[in-house]
């Protein structure tokens, strides 16, 4: 009778080698926003950098207590969705509906080439991120849309006059950065406003 | 008699909004290696992006006791650098060498543009980085280097046969690797030589 052995830690290495290759994908994912020097759209691989990289040097702006660390974390993946379901652009209704399930079915399938225990794990960061119950994710998502906003302000409106959005729209998600940060919300506020008064942004 | 009054909160944000605008450039930098399905360059952004989310899905892989949460802040801002200095080819010897005081010059002025206790703070993580000593840096630095193995591998030797580098000196790499993660150093290996075997390395 013969028996086949299987190394549990080689398939635990070899199931996040399979994520690994997988997530490399992100890098091809892109967004509309462009990079602060106007010179090219953003992926999503380097937008996640950028935001992960925002909480570690804004974390003062979140509320007293905020975890930082899972805040980061949640934002590193909080894309990853993204290798299926593509990028959402936030100021079409349409488009944010359909998503979610196709955001949901992308969860499972890239989330679980991992193995189990770190499926959970990084399931309940991606979900925490979406609820925007915590205070780690009302800050992550708040970093999330001020990043755009700030490259949109340092490049003449960006998106906004491309996707005719409308400065009433843009103070809306200002409304989620308050929620997160309200320091981060004010001053997200006032380049809202100096695009307006600059013709970078339509009332 | 006027005085002008200062608010010191309003001065930390605006310095740390200045690092932010800064550390976007860091997306403008190309490295040698491709994406894992060969289609570009990668930029450092993204890289940087890359090697921290492995930190969180290949923790494991670190001595016990490494704080991992350290390791993806290190990998964060490890390369920032890079906006002056550029990136470096780690198998030129020559560019190397001279690259040491230029990424020093490079961390002075872009860590400088935060507040002075977050200068520091970036400054001791990259330091630490660099220096090697801590698990922490051994681990963050091996998952630096097997990175571009990984997709060297599933790129028939990518950066390998077109610098004409050599088995001896990816070995050379491995070691680093071995050195933060007996684990992952035992996989690079075998990626290695299956490289050396698929003739996409020459010996």
């Amino acid at each position: 009778m013969s028996r086949v052995t299987i190394a549990p830690e080689e398939d635990r290495l070899n199931a996040q080698i399979a994520f690994a290759i997988e997530i490399d994908k992100l890098k091809r994912i892109i967004r509309r926003n462009h990079l602060i020097d106007g010179s090219r759209r953003e992926n999503t691989a380097e937008h996640s950098w950028y935001v992960g990289t925002l909480a570690m040097v804004l974390g003062e702006h979140a509320p007293p207590g905020t975890d930082l660390q899972r805040v980061v974390a949640m934002l590193l993946v909080h894309d990853l969705v993204e290798i299926d379901a593509g990028d959402t652009f936030i100021y079409d209704p349409v488009e944010v509906a359909v998503q979610a399930d196709a955001e949901r079915a992308a969860a499972d399938r890239i989330f679980g080439l991992l193995p189990p225990d770190q499926t959970r794990w990084i399931r309940e960061l991606w979900d925490e991120f979406e609820a925007r119950k915590t205070p780690e994710a009302r800050f992550a998502k708040a970093l999330d849309r001020f990043a755009p906003i700030l490259a949109n302000h340092h490049t003449e409106g960006g998106t906004w006059p491309l996707f005719k959005v409308k400065a009433a729209q843009v103070r809306e998600k200002v409304r989620i950065i308050e929620e997160g940060s309200p320091s981060l919300g004010v001053y997200a506020l006032e380049l809202v406003e100096l695009s307006v008064a600059r013709g970078h942004l339509s009332e």
